[in-house]
């Protein structure tokens, strides 16, 4: 499993000056020079795992590259400088495979004012795989982690969960602009992108942040795609589970102090809802109360790499 | 190919005040902030095209992939700041390649002071990818390019070439150190490592200086693993053929003023021998000249990725 290795893989760097932030966070954060703080990231998607091309206008599968790596860099609040991009294509069909993943990266790349600096090319006889580094700008208050998150602090989301599948994880707009914005007007304490889904990715935060959290679940907000496929499938999920459990959402979640947070929900700054869906415990786990106030564990769902 | 794809690619990047070097060179050159210059540059590797981990220790593998990108570093005169690592890994035993890969890294990584940020896994039932992305600092005059030879400039070069695939691929020492100190201590005009071939990656210079280059044949530094490669293939290539286009040797081949040439040649401030091999000129075009001074043109052969 990913997160065993992350485990080995901390236990096993050797401590850096320059590393302010190490694997385990939705970036990495580094001192470049004396007055320089850097966000760096790292996405690798493959075809018939994270897309599959046979079924997807390559441009679309670009696009989600970038709008996947963009979403880490929201969710430290940074400000996107520059990004690499390397592709290991099949060897038939390479170059118009590489111009149409171009084309689908450069429109997005332009809208939040990325510089992409190109990268490297390598041709197998393999599907394509596709590796995107971005390097952002530290904003304001810091960098915005996962293991700020105190007692006390409110659930904050943006936007609504589950069902991404039904198109969303491919034209989602990363949350780049909103965490910014949010990162400089109030203060929050953690936060991170709902890329493996809203549970897992709650579960990543607690256990950074070496407390717990309690998800109301019937301030969830659900997804209209999260009810579509309910609906289609019969015995299968119900929405609530969809939006607690699907991933790709690539909404932002954070622990924001409860003033700060109550502040947030009335002046609802930005052009996508803010929804308070839960508080953060001292108690560790991750739990659910339904509106009759009953608690339970909640289970953490979602997408995760399974190695063997 | 893969010059055919980065010719697209500069038509199509549009231009951006951070980017300062785009793609075609060793890695780009970015304007991190007022202050900062910082080199970024990406590799991916793939098994069964780069290395074969069916005959390999992965740790090997590992320390290859990440000697590779010190030595496009070194091509830029860039000190090593930081790198990320993206890996897509085979679902069944991807947890110990994970960690092998790894292993073969970290010592490379601290003898040259790199810190390693982490990254991103991958799982898949493919083979193994590696993407490494390396963040590096500009130093003295700036970074080393490859546009910047001109005519009467002495082509100089570290060790000798030819015959890496004996071994030499593999456990290379990447010329970070020497790169900085040449070019602390020298002037030098344009450098590339040679990764795809000595003849191959000079044609690299000429094109993106716009000048031409003649090698004395005479004058090549030829490797022994060169020479016991001849003897073993009967009717094979000559051992200056393969010291000319075998590729992965990962030295210098610098531009150098005449009078620079002739001082680093006196001085030979490397523990490693640096040799003049012939010269840049104004016309165009790569040639040969041999001992009795006849010229004659020279065909740049090396590793070259084909894209179809």
């Amino acid at each position: 499993m990913e997160r065993e290795f992350i485990t080995w893989l901390r236990g096993r760097l050797p401590p850096h000056p320059l590393l302010r932030l190490g694997p385990g966070d939705d970036a990495a954060v580094l001192q470049i020079s004396d007055s320089t703080q850097c966000v760096v990231t790292v996405d690798l998607l493959a075809d018939g795992v994270d897309f599959d091309l046979s079924q997807l206008d390559p441009r679309r599968a670009g696009r989600k590259t970038l709008a996947a790596n963009l979403s880490d860099l929201a969710a430290m609040a940074a400000r996107p400088l520059a990004g690499v991009v390397a592709l290991c294509l099949p060897r038939k069909g390479g170059m118009d495979l590489a111009v149409a993943l171009y084309e689908g990266m450069l429109p997005l790349a332009e809208q939040y004012d990325l510089a992409v600096a190109g990268g490297d090319t390598n041709s197998w006889d393999g599907p394509l795989v596709v590796s995107i580094t971005l390097l952002g700008e530290v904003t304001g208050r810091g960098p915005l982690r996962r293991d700020g998150a105190q007692p006390g602090d409110r659930i904050v989301v943006t936007g609504s969960f589950g069902g991404s599948i039904l198109g969303r994880h491919l034209d989602f707009e990363p949350r780049v602009r909103e965490a910014m914005k949010l990162h400089a007007n109030y203060e929050l304490h953690a936060g991170i992108d709902a890329s493996d889904g809203l549970s897992l990715d709650l579960a990543h935060i607690i256990e950074e942040s070496g407390c717990g959290a309690v998800v109301d679940t019937a301030a969830v907000p659900i997804s209209n795609d999260a009810r579509r496929l309910a609906e289609n499938i019969a015995d299968g999920p119900t929405p609530l589970e969809h939006a607690l459990s699907d991933g790709e959402d690539f909404e932002l979640i954070l622990a924001v102090p409860p003033d700060e947070a109550q502040r947030m929900l009335v002046e609802q700054p930005l052009d996508v809802p803010l929804s308070e869906v839960g508080e953060f415990i001292a108690e560790p786990g991750l739990w659910q109360t339904d509106p009759s106030g009953n608690r339970s564990p909640l289970a953490p769902r979602g997408w995760e790499h399974r190695l063997e």
